[in-house]
């Protein structure tokens, strides 16, 4: 198989050498920059460096283009045309709904990848970045089913899970579950500081730094995603601030019960969204008092990783001073956290369930 | 000096603990469970086990009642009617307002100390549980002098760092960094689960993971906090819903240029908020890529401590199937991010800035 990957950053470098490495594909590549072409280059992620978009995709049996959202229309319309009448064309943009119009060729197909928003360039490119990746991929009635396929293998070859799903689909649930946090985030870091105009700042704990961790990230990207799934995102947010206006009328009423009621939904609504990503049980939350000195928390996940126990995950809260602090860990499985709390205890620290 | 401490769970044991080790004062407790006084005796917390409130309180200079806020009302008033006329009354609820009646009696002086909210039960109390929190006052212009500053010494002997501060201000600032982020979080998780009612439940990925981390928390805590700051959290959700309609409507504009602005303030903002809890320079994040096998915290954690490298906070991102993931380290200080960026590639792994 022969295919192009247009735009050489962290997705597309990762297909390119994902698709060299673990199935022998021919890749040929091209980037508005010349910088990212030469450092593909480098990395081998290349089989040909095409001069120009349409000498890498003219002779492709797919096409990948990996560019930042706003340069997708762009970009596709310009690929359609100079790709082969067989060739497969999709992107990797993280909102559908606007690309729709491109289905009425039969060659493209939309797609995004959860996967590798954390960190970019080819420089962090790897052939393992979409190993168990959920890849959603969004055909229509009128899709070709061989192009479909082909398409499905490929991404399947470089480790994802293709899964489709609807545009609008796809589109409600981005929202939902990473543009609408971003929003919220962003809210309530401006309205927490906006005391301090008048006053003082308030101090912030651990509750608050988790909350608004994603405040204000990659202007660039983000303008560009909330720009491309308005449509989702305002839909989302007049929920949310239905769902806030009720919230604030069932704490204004003060009834005890339906508050500790409509917490506890809370609680198991995030059980079910968490858990669904886990496989092997329950995630369950540890809290280990711990010396805020350097080394402390190598100690703790030494003592868990000699003893093959995996931390899901890991959170820090250290107290004002920086002298000591919580750490908590979030183990999955029943005998898993046994077996934690079992070997903190022994490596001297305090453990409790919160 | 002789104090009491009514309510022997982590607050109250940690007071008892530091005032007998750190300045050799007399405490007598008491707690309405035999239990908590029981395991309070076998951590030599007290000097004397009393058997009512009332004796507890009966020759003290000052007293800390550290139980749950719905508790609070009744035991302030039987520990004004029993407490010597020269002695100071404190509390540790996390909502100030509703106890400002008690003002009236020039004894009482309400307190909140930022610390412990991790973990609960005096098995977890230490004696420097305080060391460098903020410990907020609410005195009013009648508290009596002498007494404020008993209080005052006493709270710093312990290590905490007293803070005066306005109930009514106090109980903004805590709606807004605390009690707000808790009910953003439960009401994103119920919103994103709800759409599971119909269809699939969505896939989520780190930044809802952290936005939604403190969703449900322990429900008899969190009913008397949302009841106990009810006219100040309405309010300021009353202010969160009006800046989530601003923000929806400048999504919905579409104008680039301005949404960017908003999302730059809220970096901004963030950073103004996180910053002044650091001493020694700016928060600097890095990410780290890693295979997410265990025990690869603790090389990448060790690799910083042997170095003398302190991990401010730390959040762990797995791909889907737990076979890699990346770190993200929060670095304080410009060079102590530079040295940190160079022990990470010392130890073969590849970072980056987000």
């Amino acid at each position: 198989m022969r295919i192009a990957v247009i735009g050489l950053g962290l997705i597309g470098g990762s297909v390119a050498l994902a698709a060299r490495q673990r199935l022998g594909v021919e890749v040929s590549g091209w980037d508005a920059d010349p910088e990212a072409v030469a450092r593909a280059v480098a990395r081998e992620a290349l089989d040909v460096a095409a001069p120009d978009l349409q000498a890498a995709v003219a002779d492709a049996e797919a096409v990948v283009l990996a560019a930042p959202l706003g340069a997708l229309p762009r970009l596709i319309a310009a690929t359609l045309k100079a790709a082969p009448a067989d060739c497969v064309v999709t992107d990797v943009g993280s909102a559908k709904r606007r690309l729709q119009q491109f289905h009425a060729d039969q060659r493209f197909i939309g797609g995004h990848p959860l996967a590798g928003a954390e960190t970019a360039g080819i420089e962090h490119a790897r052939a393992d970045l979409f190993e168990g990746a959920t890849w959603y991929l969004t055909p229509v009635a009128n899709t070709e089913g061989v192009l479909y396929e082909r398409l499905y293998r490929l991404l399947a070859g470089i480790g994802a899970q293709p899964v489709a799903i609807e545009a609008g689909e796809h589109d409600r649930m981005l929202a939902l579950v990473s543009h609408l946090p971003h929003v919220l985030a962003n809210v309530l870091v401006q309205q927490a500081a906006s005391g301090g105009e008048h006053g003082r700042l308030p101090a912030t704990g651990p509750s608050f730094r988790d909350v608004t961790r994603v405040a204000g990230s990659n202007s660039a990207i983000w303008t560009d995603i909330y720009l491309s799934n308005a449509d989702a995102l305002t839909e989302a947010l007049d929920a949310t601030i239905a769902r806030l206006t009720a919230a604030r009328e069932l704490i204004a009423r003060a009834d005890a019960a339906v508050i500790r009621g409509w917490n506890e939904r809370a609680a198991r609504d995030r059980r079910r969204l968490v858990d669904r990503q886990l496989a092997d049980g329950p995630l369950h939350e540890l809290r280990v008092a711990v010396p805020n000195r350097p080394g402390v928390v190598a100690e703790l996940a030494l003592a868990l990783g000699e003893a093959d126990v995996n931390i899901t995950d890991m959170a820090l809260y250290p107290a004002p001073d920086g002298s000591r602090g919580v750490v908590a860990l979030w183990i999955t499985g029943d005998g898993e956290r046994d077996r934690a709390e079992a070997l903190i205890e022994g490596a001297g620290f305090l453990v409790g369930r919160p």
